[in-house]
């Protein structure tokens, strides 16, 4: 594991880390945020999972997050959105294999060898970081559109492992619109019953805990109708009874420009669980 | 002119337009952002200038200034930091050329029917501003690295036109330093003597009036010792009895992560002026 870049930031450390992982078969990089209170004790970590197209750049550059992980004394960890290299399978499509791995497991030729994002952010990666960095165990996670649906699924479907949950535009209901079929059909294969195993929607119903969850979803998000379906995650909570705060956001689109403005409460919501 | 994106960000709107400019004599882009406040009434303008290979994009996506300038109700422009086009004069090398205007006024072949950033952001660019958005004539500069050098060179050649100016890492004394003996000699000619016009360590000297100034400086940035030289900056300020605050923080390098780290500072040192 080497670290290839350190930055000072609100008086903590941004770090970037490239190591060769095991569940993905391949060399990767991700992004901690180590806040000032990790120089003297061991923090509690938030993992943020990633959008298409983006790596473990997108979030630490544009979210401005380090200053409110500062304050809370709270470690982020922002992986890359999938396996990379030459010889990992790709597709010229920007919504399918390297930066789309969509947080699954895949099945299916030629995806079976290194997409096996779930696993990676699952138990690998939390091993990594509890071992090398000063990190407890009390872990949140939270993501954006592809990483939004990565966070809730990883969530939803080890209780136990995370003690809250949140996300910004996530795609709720992959098995039901055109970014997940297209993804899930590749990765997972034809047979729609194993999709169901990584779709929100279908997974808050049959939950076994209820985390905290916070979801902001903008109201000018142009994926919206289409692709993310806020609603269809706000009927499973209400027939589930699963508490959880769905709020739409006026004027606010699918960029950093919104994750920025809200990712203070996003911080605020998971410190209190890890600290609680 | 036209408007090529509009996001909403902290309550207002960050934008960015595009239009074709007398002063570079070729199209270009500046962003802006309009705090909430601005949807009511006239507000003061902070100009930034970015540094070398930077566009209008990378202190609106990475700073996150714009949850200051909405608690402040400060509109932030941030130009482009050279003309550009297929047209216009260019260099391979990332310190001239396109993206590596230097703020002057350029009088030497290729480089003088394009490279006037000095008038561009000085007149154009605020008669514009003044007349298309809500804006007062209240106005701020502040700049990074090369566009740190061009925010003291503005400020201080031009008496009454701001109210207050700061600084991250900026090039002090262009004149000195391989970046701008580089640049100087290819924008200016060989002349030393017509450099000396833009470089902030001889203008302070001279300066007419003294504005409220503020410098950053990371300790930890690797162009200080050869480009940067703040030391010189701290003399001339202390010899002139010019009231600078000038800032060595510890850990900090070049980047953006220095900058998002203190924007908030910098932004309230400026709203302090602008509607003081």
């Amino acid at each position: 594991m080497e670290r290839i870049e350190r930055h000072a930031c609100f008086g903590g450390w941004q770090e970037v880390w490239q190591h060769k992982s095991e569940s993905l078969d391949c060399t990767v990089n991700f992004a901690v945020y180590l806040p000032p209170a990790a120089a003297e004790k061991k923090c509690p970590v938030l993992y943020w999972l990633s959008g298409l197209t983006c790596n473990e750049q997108n979030f630490i550059t544009k979210a401005n997050a380090q200053r409110y992980a500062a304050e809370h004394g709270v470690i982020i960890v922002a992986p890359d959105t999938s396996p990379r290299g030459d010889d990992v399978a790709n597709d010229d499509a920007y919504d399918l294999g390297q930066g789309a791995g969509f947080y699954v497991n895949a099945t299916q030729q030629p995806w079976a060898p290194h997409y096996r994002m779930y696993d990676y952010i699952r138990d690998e990666l939390p091993a990594l970081i509890e071992q090398h960095f000063p990190a407890t165990d009390a872990r949140a996670i939270s993501g954006h559109s592809m990483g939004g649906h990565g966070a809730l699924v990883l969530a939803l479907k080890n209780p136990g492992r995370y003690r809250s949950v949140s996300a910004f535009a996530p795609i709720v209901a992959p098995s039901q619109v055109p970014w997940g079929e297209k993804a899930f059909a590749a990765y997972l294969g034809d047979d729609r019953d194993t999709w169901l195993e990584y779709d929100a929607v279908v997974l808050i119903a049959k939950a076994q805990e209820k985390l905290p969850l916070l979801v902001d979803q903008g109201l000018a998000d142009n994926f919206l109708e289409e692709q993310l379906r806020t609603g269809l995650l706000e009927d499973a909570c209400s027939k589930a009874g699963y508490p959880a705060t769905i709020r739409y956001q006026e004027g606010y689109d699918h960029s950093y420009y919104f994750i920025a403005s809200f990712i203070e409460e996003h911080i605020a919501h998971h410190a209190a669980a890890l600290q609680g």
